[in-house]
């Protein structure tokens, strides 16, 4: 070893689901949404005046953040936005989370979260959800250095009530409590409304899944201006121009397409609930997700030669083999109505019923 | 105070040039390339596939990798990308410095560096330059955790011969030496020839000048593959998908161009050499810049009083207050040929010659 290696900082990455580039394949590994973006996103492309590009781009991102926080009914020094919400949370972590306590999550969960705190030396605990991976929000309720959960969860995708959530906020005054919200929009109730009542309160959420746009990398949180404040100083200490100009525009032009979001989001549930019906029907057992994927298991079949099959259809699906107790599980995000019947036929061919 | 506050990594940011937004003005203030991006910049922008957008990027960035090192003669094991050369700098800061020695770098350069070494609790020494704002080799032949210093140094524009480089890395085997090129397209020598000799030097360079595309963020960097990887591993452990796909096109197609890079390059520095020759006429006072500004002192005038009567008239140039020695100066950026002759004459007008 060269004498410079001793000052690396050494850490094992997140691994991301891979990326196939077939010109045909079902792709439900990474729960992308399976429509378009807004078509004002198209137009926004084809009419950008490519000579901004020579210019840097706006620091603050202002026109982003005020149309996120109008959509959202917040302020724009309660706005924060990042390089996609991987990029928010890493800078939460940097800047909130520095106490010498352990910070808290689930054990089964957003398979980031432990490889952040790993990078940045903060001390975890991870709490383990119960046996029908449901999230207790008593086991939050302790001396620790701050928490971070998402909801719904992932790769479950149960919802906690916001109720609980609100426990969970309201029991641990003292330090900061991150709600990681990407897949909210499929049928949950946002905490962005606790805001307001709690100063330690972070909601995160991102354009990669209900906005079409996990291409462009946009994530955003929510926070009073003053937990806001001391993020920014954080990421205008990291990097000052980090959101390109162009996908500001493109960003922008999504948030302000309503009807859109509302049409194929709703059009994604229904397919979701389709879903669990025949999946149901086969012999699968997965939890009632209320996000953009389903978690299910078969108690008669190998879920790796599943996974196999299903690959060599061009069909990808995503498996986690941490921890143990999920390895038994498959991730199917939801795809359009007719991949999902494509897949859905598949698997009655391969059952044999 | 909340509780909570406590825990927060409390920091001062770097203060980016202003990035004002009239219809007609002189931009000289952040060193942006007048020209606009390579043509093949528009056609990806208009014949992109917005669909693309709804599905994550490549993690790897493989196509913009790799035609950064081809055109570099570089391997893609080789070669780093980042949003921006600050956040590539802002990577290499947390991977390589976290030594207890203090990092060196010159106390006259790139304002960002002591704000990443705070950010990040990095003990640093600001080295000074001599009189003649030229950087001395040999100070940077000591005991340190890591260096860094542009080549050219900004905002100075003084260009550090590559023997001179050398020296620096060969004396230091021990730690990670980082030569942030960034402008060294308009007449220096890159030490990237370095890398195959020695294993601890890293190269930064970036799209933002010479390449026309501030407004797009892309960065890059050279090291040895061992480099690399450490690298990557820290990046892959921050934010798997920093580089969104339109950026990753964009940036290969300006790449691509090498005629055009050539010609603006060429334009740029003909135009700083007009424009030395007429400051020169004018009684400023300034080193050989070799980079696209100028740093410049007027014996007679007060450069605060100059520099608001250049904003009157919606010409922008930068002034630093710190350290106190360079006070007295005005940066100003190479723009168009004509935006430079109006500068010219203004001048002339507010010197009465």
């Amino acid at each position: 070893m060269r004498k410079w290696e001793e000052n690396v900082r050494k850490v094992t990455p997140y691994t991301p689901g891979e990326q196939p580039k077939l010109e045909s394949m079902i792709k439900l590994n990474t729960n992308e949404n399976p429509y378009p973006p807004a078509p004002g996103v198209e137009k926004v492309l084809r009419s950008f005046d490519v000579n901004r590009l020579r210019m840097y781009p706006d620091p603050l991102v202002n026109d982003l953040r005020s149309a996120i926080a109008k959509r959202y009914g917040m302020t724009v020094d309660q706005t924060f936005v990042g390089v996609g919400s991987d990029d928010v949370i890493a800078m939460l972590f940097m800047t909130f989370f520095n106490s010498k306590k352990p910070i808290l999550f689930p054990d089964i969960t957003y398979s980031f979260y432990d490889v952040w705190a790993d990078m940045l030396r903060i001390p975890y605990e991870q709490i383990p959800l119960d046996e029908q991976f449901q999230l207790n929000p008593q086991d939050y309720c302790r001396d620790n250095g701050g928490i971070i959960f998402p909801n719904p969860n992932a790769p479950t995708g149960e919802l906690l009530p916001l109720s609980a959530v609100e426990q969970i906020v309201q029991a641990n005054p003292d330090v900061v409590v991150i709600v990681d919200e990407a897949y909210i929009d499929f049928g949950g109730e946002s905490a962005i409304g606790l805001i307001e009542k709690y100063d330690n309160v972070i909601v995160v959420q991102t354009f990669s899944k209900s906005r079409s746009l996990a291409g462009s990398r946009i994530g955003y949180c929510f926070g009073n201006p003053t937990l806001i404040k001391y993020l920014n100083d954080v990421k205008y200490s990291f990097n000052s121009y980090t959101m390109d100009a162009l996908t500001i525009a493109l960003g922008t032009a999504a948030i302000n397409d309503e009807d859109y979001f509302a049409q194929t989001t709703a059009k994604i549930i229904q397919t979701r609930e389709w879903t669990k019906t025949q999946l149901k029907r086969l012999g699968f057992v997965f939890g009632d997700s209320m996000s953009n994927f389903i978690f299910a298991t078969h108690p008669k079949i190998d879920n790796i030669a599943l996974f196999e099959a299903l690959r060599e259809e061009h069909i990808f699906v995503r498996h986690f083999n941490h921890p143990k107790r999920i390895a038994p599980y498959l991730r199917i995000s939801i795809g359009t109505q007719e991949e999902m019947e494509k897949l859905i036929t598949f698997l009655e061919n391969y059952l044999n019923v």
